[in-house]
């Protein structure tokens, strides 16, 4: 078996897809999860683009995020059944991507002038995108796209309660519970219950 | 012939290089580009994710711009030679879109105190990710991914102008001449050529 590590930090993020995509491929890593200060900044300089997730297999790097989970769901057979549907994945991926990036800017903006300003601009458009995401499910059969397992779900189901967090919406899948049927879907597959049964608890 | 158009608005931005592609394919296809303003807000609803670029293939409406320039790429051969090279290719691409939304975020930003802040952070940034871009085109022998043309290139070759004004480098292509070189290279293919002596000027 290769020996993969996987670099990031103390977080779910947008990177919990990747371990739980590992965990369904069956492969085992190393999850190290650098500290965000001094250590990140001494690793920083050996990443393939200054960036964390890094994935290492026996060797060779990877990185960017939604680059690897492609790739990893290519590997373990999540990624459709053809081209159209592996376009399907990544459009509606891409969608989610950005809200998510809005949020998460937002979310750690320091200029609290600029954050609230951004706060109530984004109140304006975040309601019609979870409708257009939760509208997405509803066509997919509840899955994100292609109406049927895929990576995409893996990714979205990952980033669940970052969401909630970066979002301000503790409720989220209150109101959206096909957002929570989508992670228990995923969450509730042998392999991916019992890695996360031993991962690490944290909060985003 | 399958009959295509692309909807976009009346600039090049991230979305030429799909025209160009659509060119290289030796695709013909009715190039809609909207007003901003009443015609864009009329036509949005009838968009599948509320977003442009909508390419329609056949009555088939595709969206989001990296999600079609992959699923073109695919199309035409230039997705690499096998899943490694198609993994690079997303790799480097989701770098660069990082650096080209950060940047058309405070282009775009109308609030002037934010956007000069903005500014600010992003002039400490921007020299480190360009010199990124730059030793990702010299390993490369000079293309984005893979030693080889692919989809990455029309995609960069197609907003250089675009990230010049977006950037405020109006010296980008002095600064780093590995980026016009990939423009020259993906602009002197002769269908690209001939497509680009009929297509509209535009400065973004």
């Amino acid at each position: 078996m290769s020996k993969v590590t996987l670099y990031y930090f103390q977080a779910k993020a947008a990177v919990e897809g990747i371990r739980t995509l590992l965990a369904y491929g069956g492969q085992e890593f190393e999850d190290r999860r650098l500290e965000f200060g001094e250590e990140w900044l001494k690793f920083k300089p050996n990443t393939p683009l200054g960036t964390l997730p890094v994935l290492n297999i026996d060797g060779k790097e990877y990185a960017t995020c939604l680059a690897i989970s492609r790739y990893l769901g290519k590997k373990y057979g999540l990624i459709g059944d053809n081209d159209e549907e592996a376009f399907e994945i990544d459009q509606n991926v891409d969608y989610i991507t950005d809200m998510r990036q809005r949020a998460s800017t937002t979310y750690w903006e320091r200029d609290e002038e600029i954050k609230k300003k951004q706060q109530e601009e984004n109140a304006k458009l975040y309601p019609a995108m979870l409708d257009k995401i939760n509208a997405m499910l509803e066509k997919n059969d509840g899955y994100i796209a292609a109406k049927k397992l895929t990576w995409a779900d893996f990714h979205f189901a990952g980033m669940l309660d970052y969401l909630k967090v970066i979002l301000q919406m503790p409720d989220l899948t209150d109101k959206y519970p096909a957002f929570k049927k989508i992670a228990e879907r995923v969450y509730s597959i042998p392999k991916v219950k019992a890695w996360a049964a031993t991962a690490p608890h944290t909060e985003l």
